[in-house]
């Protein structure tokens, strides 16, 4: 069992340690299974770890049949133990996008909408996209939702889409898309979210892209959405309303990624922490040497503070807030951890650690991708600036 | 009133409350005080700001007249709250090293020595100081308790004291002191600890050290221990056992200094923060450069780890742990967060973050020294690494 | 043309300009080449681009047909410039290990040896490996030559060698081989090097790694060498002497990844600065983003450092030092400032820098590798403190 | 002897060696004066250190008598060494302002005015003042001379200036000033420099600054110019050409900074060394704990990449050009890494490191109002962040 914290209820202790046992002793010797592809695992693969998942009850174990979620802080006990093997979350169905596609579906979606999106993904025998991010290439949005280029114009009973996105995870096999398009006039950019079944011809995926990362099934694909044509009873939510709903979605997808990549950097240090406790080098253990002993040392700080981090932006989410500034602050100083933390893992293991022979070199690599993915540490940071001076403006208190 | 947050019973919450009013009500304007020298403040300024304490009911907040003390969670609300002036501590009688004495008292001394020794510090008439470092020059004990050259041998119904000690704060002025010296033989290394009544014809200050810092009253000694003559009912604790009630005192000890510097840290920021919010350069405000921003964004996110950081560390002593390796991972964190944080906000104030115009320089001062105190980051990434090592061989996790 | 500096002679000035309008304009082409593989490009693609090189006279641009070398000062000019682009040093044959290996043979080679082994490399129709480092996992040399566990025992006329090697670069379709294996007594830990013309049947392959860098052809390989049977005449140099040789090797092949990785990150920062003048976000350029801005700054001070301590190491090993201490400083300090540069690169071009869209996550993950190949920076660090307690003791200068 | 480089003339070279010499053996020994305060020297002290360096030939030694000049290569030499001590810059006639207004003077003042104020100053009889900065509370120039407030006012044969000026160096006990003051019109901002007689009534010190450092005598003061009456053949220079001449001193006077706390940083990172090969803790010399090993090794490689950056500049400065961009680079990550070479000196030493025992707890104090003086670190980087973008987009290189 891992060092790891839990912290919440006993529901949440139990699911979280039964999760661990499942991604220790099943899931981990997959990880040499050759269906895993530079595009992620084959979905083949998926389906097989999936079904074993299902077989003990696991899959998909933060949320219920009915849509029901556990708290943020039961989530964080059990998404960091399915982040131990970049393979976990894919097993147990608490990877992104699914796992915030099915949060935002279960918070938003109608009974029927539900039933037709939400139900297959819960059942983990579909995966789900969600179309945001737009290429910068073209002025599109990248880290800047203002900028949203693909617009939904309404004909009839019925919305036709056009546009470009980019990075669109999974959008290669999944079976459900949620559209987010500028639905408002030119004054006011407003956007609506659309449910789209999948696969469908006006979603035309151009190419997959080559990535450092590799854990994600169907990789991060361009897709032009060429005269989309989506029924007006697959408006998810209200018209006009995307914006605040990407907000609903924001913080905990945003914290989930931090809970799973922590399992991950947990699982590396333990790599790195063995090895160095049975190799050695100029006639001692290396973590006798203390540039190695100091390594893990600032590995074990970063993985407690990350740790803590993830616990209190959940307790704040779980208070009821929207957790925007909180959850900034904690994926932007979570993903900069988890990175120090793999980059010491492959340096203690020199020739090792750069090399597929454990997975500390992919850890490594995803974790370099997530300090971009759901926003770049500096568009985090640039927020966090905006806050305290919003906040600071409010207070205007003494300057000594 | 501060962002920081109260973690732990109504009582904490409360008490922390009153004493961060009365520290940014009454201390801050004693800041510009004339009588605060380099060698920290004068007994007479102290004398003087505890009577206001005094009078408010909040001398002393955290330990009862009867030596009963509040949760380290509780204390940590209150101990952060009264550093947010470097002058908060002496006036609320919260300050090293009489803190941790009086916790050390509280635990070990018999009723008789407490009564002696404790009462008065409780009650904020008297000053201590904690005689354990030795001048590393010598070959003594520096961060290194095993080289302890200070020697006490029995005489009779007394025991005599020789050598000299380095780095002890407030021994000038201080009206007790805890003397740790060897009592073992040559092959077995034990050290036994004593109480001494100060000033005394044997304990002969030989200089007061000029030190980056300035907060201390009675600044930090070399003294020379020749032939000190101490009675037997005046051993604290058992003979031999003064290593021991050295791990009871560090932990707490260690952590208070956190929650001390991480209040002096918050206020800092408060400063620095306010004058981004006021001053502009090159046409704009300056938190609304990036390059000052970001700065500004840092130092929430490592003020909020920090805190978790403390306050973790409070609960695992609250549980009735030594917390050892959980206070060595805190001492080292915070002290290079809190360090990084003085550090911006100079930085963010230019010319007047290096100027004795806002308390942000001293701060800085402090908390550079701070990183060494009470064992330097270093020593404390030694531990850690060794308690990695420790549990990693009893444990022998597999690789992959 | 790059704004890197050439410092050195005419002769160096003007092969360094042909050198990079070579490289961009004909080799940088082939970076979308299929035939490049995660285990380096295959040998027709080199082959193709050096015909390409020596149509133009710029094949193996450093060393003539005699052996005869330039400068290390002008051999940093040159490399620098080939290292442009990952595909750069193989098409001109500046590439490791063969630069190394052609340095060595031509300082210690007999001329019956260079003709047979060298020449081929200089043509640039054979490539070559060197077989020092074994698996540390059998406890054999890391980065700890005196570990070594290969061994070659005297048979008449000829050698037999028994043992392992891992991290073999380029060993799977190396023309020739240098073997270092012990041949001292067990007090007296000697080594000898070795020529062997390959393939071999006894030299076998057992597997190559799948590492994180992907530039080199033959990737890298653990070798099994199974009662290798080498003629007498195949030392390389003197029996015993191997330690010697590898240090004489040792300086000059470190500081050339330094330069070749230098120029891979110079394009690499050219791009993203290029990326940052034409994207906006937010409704501006990146690099009118302070948080951007300042990225590129950082990434042009790191350049000029490393390239000035790749000039200093290059001018002491001119002056005829072996250069340890120098090269160890320069290797450590070049491959992290190197490495920070490239993964600012890849933070400015956000999802665009983590994808293969661009040479940049290339050179993230090849100066990753870099950090660990040819000695970890922690390695080298260890060796610089030794040099200075021993030119600290030799000196023993007064403390103030 | 020290182990900086000497690069340069044979001239350079000589003088270096005997600077160096004169510092260590004289110089240093004063360190413990007592005329040594918070706000800089004593005059009496610099006026007895003098006579010595006059006595020997040193006094000023990188300006002959007919304000001819050492090259900055050669400077760079001299001047690191007179760094080796705080007290040397002092002692020689090479520091902070003066240096920087010899050098002004020597290149636009009229021969009469060179006789009246540069002589003195080269002849190490006076000191001088340059009055620039204005206090940013008041919205005037702290680091953007843009914002210049001061004013000056043609009336007849003279000029009347009004305006505040803060940080002013040795403004107290200066002989001679420079004002800078806006001369033109409110649509074209321009300024002008003026020569001032001090001690003058309308030129009043409002208060000298506690400033973290204290090296500079007369401290830095805030000044009142109210209604000061200059003569018109004191205008240094071409009326309305202030800015210009601002850009000849800045880099030179920049640039010479970094000389001299270069060698500040270099003595502070002896003495650390000399500590760490002499003390032991934990059974063991401070230096072969790799902790301590390595932070001694990342000076000596910080140390390096320092020296190496100011030659750079030097020469190019020597070249004829203003060097603009390079004397920012050059400033930023010079204080940035001296700053990071004295941290580690005083974490080294412990106790010592943050005590007056040794020079290395002033050094690391001086150092960091260093990475604030002459314009913050974050200045810099935005200067160099814009001379990018505009090389860039002048060039527009292609992305690959």
């Amino acid at each position: 069992m891992s060092s790891m914290s839990v912290v919440g209820t006993q529901r949440g202790i139990e699911i979280a340690a039964r999760v661990e046992q499942f991604v220790r002793e099943v899931v981990i010797p997959y990880e040499s299974d050759p269906r895993r592809t530079s595009h992620g695992p084959e979905d083949a693969l998926v389906d097989e770890l999936r079904a074993k998942a299902r077989e003990v009850g696991l899959l998909t174990p933060h949320i219920g049949a009915d849509g029901s979620h556990l708290t943020q802080l039961e989530t964080a006990a059990v998404l960091k133990r399915s982040g131990l093997s970049p393979l976990g979350p894919l097993a147990l169905n608490t990877a992104a996008p699914d796992e915030g596609n099915m949060y935002l579906l279960g918070k938003i979606g109608t009974p029927q909408q539900q039933a037709r999106f939400l139900a297959p993904l819960i059942a983990g025998t579909a995966r789900s996209a969600f179309f945001m991010t737009e290429p910068s290439a073209e002025g599109g949005a990248g880290s800047d939702p203002s900028m949203l280029q693909t617009t939904a114009g309404r004909d009839g009973d019925s919305w036709v889409i056009h546009g470009r996105k980019a990075f669109i995870t999974g959008a290669a096999g999944a079976r459900t898309g949620i559209v987010m398009a500028r639905t408002g006039s030119a004054e006011a950019v407003k956007a609506t979210m659309f449910l789209v079944e999948l696969p469908h011809p006006a979603v035309r995926i151009e190419r997959i892209l080559d990535t450092i990362d590799s854990s994600m099934p169907g990789g991060h694909a361009v897709v032009c959405l060429d005269g989309l044509r989506v029924p007006h009873d697959h408006v998810l939510g209200e018209v006009d309303e995307g914006f605040r709903y990407a907000q609903v979605r924001l913080s905990p997808a945003r914290l989930s990624h931090c809970m799973r990549w922590h399992g991950a950097a947990t699982r590396a240090n333990e790599i790195a922490t063995a090895y160095a406790c049975r190799r050695k080098s100029f006639g001692k253990l290396l973590i006798d040497h203390e540039g190695v002993g100091f390594m893990l040392a600032e590995n074990l700080m970063d993985l407690q503070q990350a740790e803590l981090m993830i616990d209190w932006c959940a307790s704040i989410l779980d208070s009821g807030s929207l957790g925007t500034l909180e959850s900034s602050m904690t994926k932007a100083s979570v993903s900069d951890a988890l990175f120090r933390v793999a980059d010491r893992c492959v340096q203690v293991m020199g020739g090792t650690g750069v090399s597929g022979d454990t997975i500390v070199e992919q850890v490594f690599r995803e974790i370099r991708a997530f300090r971009i993915y759901d926003g770049p540490t500096e568009v985090h940071k640039w927020s966090i600036a905006k806050a305290i001076k919003r906040q600071t403006l409010a207070a205007t208190p003494g300057e000594r």
